[in-house]
């Protein structure tokens, strides 16, 4: 079973603030943090799963699920043998950083190397909280269309990389990876974009390979030696 | 080419009541008033086009398109020769009451029959502000799973119709119009469902006669005849 726990949002400090504040405390635990952020259905979860099958073996692993309600994600990702909590944001359409602390702190976060959030499905708002995390995962499923960095550009410009998922749908829709390129760099947006397939694994490879690297340098930089 | 306005949200007044102004003016005008609401790509516009072009020997129609950023939207719908606005929200993840009055009245709407708004991609937010609509029509798409009335629960209860659209990729996905339904029951929701393809056309003639039913009924009810 999973535990719930309804972290509402409440206005209390600067966000930015509480966010730096958020990313030193990981940086002190050698706590790596994603921010994993999505339309609905674009496949958090899926991918999730599959990024933690991946990792598991080398990390401790730790995941938020944020929802508005349910816990559905939550225990789908408990299989995995992660240590999970689901979060219910109290009607909230996003995460802020002073919720995500106390996330954390519900969560217990000692004995864990990297933690995943989980964000509420949602191209706007959860852009524009900064949760202290070492880096922001965006992921855009091609059933969603490759024009979405022209209206939620935000989410985009924010985000440290783009997964492409679904790719296994492909055949059945027109989406276009040079159009969605061509968005992205209307928005003078460069980051590492991987197509992958949460559902078949196709492309996990690179998209592991990347996030390995980033933990490696991030501990290198900030964190001690486990 | 199609004008667009910054239309940003304020706060001034208490969105309910304002909310039923709209919808006041609205029945004065006989103008039916669909809110359309969904996910980031679940296909609103793709769906409105369609939709227009089944209505438009009928009735004089009127679209607002609320966006962040961008006007594809918008220039897509004026090529089916409907009045059509873009508004931007300055950020904001919704439309609520109040941006919509100054929107109506952006549009224009002493020569209109039937407006639409089709609503920013998400599924939070939306659902808390009331516009003013006499109907509010809810697009979930066949990629983004039958999960989704657990996990966002708020936009099912308040939508007055349910479509399920691109029912023409369903091969390549494990959507379970029984565990829809299913799930749409656990929330004590009952309304009508129709799944449809907005890209070929399946499914359409049940949500036209639907729609044309609910406005002739409304204009019964509230409206002069034209």
């Amino acid at each position: 079973m999973v535990d719930v726990w309804e972290v509402k949002e409440r206005v209390i400090r600067d966000n930015d603030q509480t966010a730096k504040e958020v990313s030193d405390k990981l940086k002190k635990r050698n706590v790596f943090f994603v921010n994993l952020m999505g339309s609905p259905g674009c496949g958090k979860t899926t991918t999730l799963v599959r990024t933690i099958r991946a990792l598991q073996n080398k990390y401790r692993i730790g995941v938020m699920e944020a929802d508005v309600d349910s816990k559905v994600d939550a225990e789908t990702v408990a299989r995995t043998g992660a240590k999970v909590v689901q979060l219910h944001t109290g009607g909230s359409c996003h995460m802020d950083a002073d919720m995500t602390e106390r996330g954390l702190d519900y969560l217990g976060i000692d004995d864990l190397d990297v933690v995943f959030l989980e964000n509420i499905g949602n191209l706007v708002c959860p852009a524009e909280f900064d949760v202290g995390a070492a880096k922001k995962v965006m992921i855009l499923s091609v059933p969603e269309g490759d024009d979405k960095p022209l209206k939620y550009p935000l989410m985009f410009t924010v985000s440290d990389c783009l997964l492409i998922n679904k790719t296994d749908t492909a055949p059945v829709f027109d989406f276009d990876m040079d159009r969605l390129y061509a968005n992205l760099r209307s928005l003078g947006k460069e980051m590492p974009v991987f197509p992958v397939s949460s559902k078949n694994g196709a492309g996990f490879d690179a998209w592991i390979a990347w996030l390995e690297k980033e933990i490696a340098d991030w501990r290198k930089e900030h964190g001690e030696n486990h």
